[in-house]
């Protein structure tokens, strides 16, 4: 049999998607799908049911992995594994880590409409909690799973309501019984829309990125007086807000002072007491810094944390500071971004060998088994917004490569 | 009768003071008793019964204002009229506002039990959400009662949770009948913690403001874009959190680049979408600018006003600004001031001729009949904070000084 002429079912694949969009669709067009909230779990019903018409092999793991086993001929070779996840961003987009899920589940619709055999399983996997909004860090799914985390510290993160991630768990369904441990993987393919502008730009379709930068997570908490504005001179207040508006403002020039070769963002700030006539007194923000350079990304780390200090001393603040999360940059396995490269013109397909910004369970499988991404462009450059969009021919041109890469990887 | 020796009991104010501290009491010493909250209401309900000891005459106006008339022997004259607020911010102290209920209320309790007649009557007054905290803005009970405010536009005010003024008013069965309009007064003394340094600094027990600053309220909306922070080049990025940290310090350096004599403050800021790994796209904060002069204040904000419009220019960010309220200063009647800055040394007391930087139900009352404030010493200047404390010596000696002021406009 030539599978050379075989494509996925582009119109299939679209009402996945929509079908998919609509649990936790926002009024601006775009989901609400936090980890662990009922939205999740409705999605993740519908998940294991299309699962379930495949006759696969379902298992869902003691972090809320779901994964989906198609049997090879050869049952005792690793399989290869596709996937990434269903949760979304507090008011999200419909193709981020949507389309990593609903893509490999066409492969697998393809392949057994038609009746393709291949010599290895492959699994269908939906990583818990990749985004890492609601309960923090991201990618804890893939995290515990390949060993990078430990499975009770991720139980016991909170959200800011004070739930915990394994009573969320518990309650929505989905604490598994399988222990969240890998097991042997021929390789791992994660399709994701880019979620930057860098295809679009380039007019290309298909992006195969080398890996994923480093990224680095902090808490920063600092601590002033709070006192009536009215009467307070400014001479001797310790305004814990324009110590931190300094400080957004360093991590805005890091990259700058750098010399380039980073991003630098503080993405989220609280405010206390937030009344306009106290002067605030406690002021929490974020620090997130990228880069392909881990070194890089520690030396700007080193000279923003000596800022922050300067800055809060002189202004009459303290200062506390938490490493909240590091992931070191994934350099992807070079054959398998060759392979995608390779893919793409063979299918008719403009394609652009780059690199990824944003963070995805790939990053943690890469560091068990080898692995590459597949990007395609996303309108606008835009992502984790509810105006997240990229084009449905797209979609499906992603989809097909995801074929043929787990084809050659499965062996058919 | 010689009047001259006349003293409140210290003992008897600092229970009334302890009691009302109960009710929205706060685990570290402040209160939460937020303008038309079931706190509010409790305060409110203890109030009333204490003026119904004293056989007052109680109304209660439609904007919840509520006022105890204790009859003079000629009652066709207006009566001196004091009090203040016990409504509190979110976490605030036990001394702003309550003092300037509970120490009328004691001289109406000292001149009941000693039979002390005055040949004008008395009212005592609690107004309406002087914080502002839970509604915007403050002072809106002597507001609307002066006529600075419209009741209907005060009525559709709206907390975080789009509870309306009115709904909350009726809720707490504090809606009264009387129409909330003025009648003839013939002065008002309002008696309040200083809520700044000054009085501690020059070590002095009583403070007579010559007035209260001018108050200018804005509130600012930036607009940027929001992006996947990872995959979004530092160039072109539209950050509305970064332009909002500059125009916060640009609020900040304003008195010293305006030569002084005003004070500028943020003290609230809200950012969306609030994730650490999305740029941020909407960020709205308040502006509070204080000054004796109107026109340098009008100046200043015109100027930061430009900044602000550059500043957003220059970061690919849309800016809209609203003016929430403002209040011309106020300058208190100079007999009143001078009658106080002379009892006090009579009663024993140091004394000092200040300004208030902090506004006051006391700046509407200005507008329409004779007014003069009274001050007492706050530890470390601290206050809209739970640690908010004053002497109880100095709770009394304020105390006797309104007694001795009240005893002399209602002519006893």
């Amino acid at each position: 049999m030539d599978l050379r002429p075989l494509r996925v079912n582009g119109k299939r694949l679209r009402n996945s998607l929509e079908e998919l969009a609509r649990i936790g669709a926002t009024p601006a067009g775009g989901v609400r799908r936090l980890a662990l909230s009922d939205e999740d779990r409705q999605a993740r019903d519908l998940f294991v049911s299309w699962l379930e018409e495949l006759d696969l092999e379902i298992s869902i793991d003691e972090l809320g992995n779901i994964f989906g086993k198609r049997a090879g001929t050869n049952n005792g070779l690793p399989p290869v594994v596709s996937g990434s996840h269903i949760d979304s961003q507090p008011t999200g987009g419909r193709f981020d880590g949507a389309l990593g899920v609903m893509a490999p589940l066409e492969v697998l619709r393809t392949l057994h409409e038609n009746n393709v055999e291949t010599e290895r399983p492959i699994v269908i996997v939906d990583w818990t909690n990749e985004e890492g909004s609601r309960f923090a860090p991201a990618m804890v799914g893939s995290g515990v799973w390949v060993g990078a985390l430990e499975r009770d510290w991720v139980y016991d993160r909170t959200d800011r309501n004070g739930n915990r991630f394994e009573d969320e768990l518990v309650r929505i369904g989905y604490r598994g019984t399988t222990p969240a441990k890998r097991w042997p993987v021929h390789c791992y393919y994660e399709y994701h829309i880019e979620q930057g502008p860098v295809l679009e730009e380039e007019r290309k379709v298909i992006g195969a990125p080398k890996g994923i930068l480093g990224l680095h997570w902090f808490d920063v908490f600092v601590t002033g007086e709070a006192n009536q504005v009215g009467p307070t001179p400014m001479e001797g207040r310790r305004d814990a807000l324009c110590a931190a508006a300094e400080m957004i403002l360093q991590v805005n020039q890091l990259p700058e002072r750098m010399g380039g070769n980073m991003v630098a963002t503080v993405g989220e700030v609280r405010n206390a007491p937030n009344s306009r006539n106290i002067i605030p007194d406690h002021v929490h923000f974020t620090v997130d810094i990228r880069s392909w350079d881990d070194d890089h990304a520690g030396r700007a780390w080193k000279q923003v944390r000596e800022d922050f200090e300067d800055t809060a001393a002189r202004r009459g603040c303290s200062i506390e500071i938490e490493e909240t999360w590091r992931v070191q940059h994934a350099e992807f396995d070079e054959d398998l971004v060759q392979q995608i490269l390779q893919i793409a013109p063979e299918l008719g397909y403009s394609h652009l060998h780059m690199v990824s910004g944003a963070g995805h369970d790939a990053s943690y499988m890469n560091q068990v088994c080898p692995t590459a991404m597949i990007f395609i462009p996303s309108i606008g450059g835009r992502s984790h917004v509810e105006v997240e969009n990229s084009r449905w021919e797209d979609c499906e041109a992603g989809t097909n490569v995801l074929l043929h890469a787990i084809l050659r990887s499965a062996r058919a």
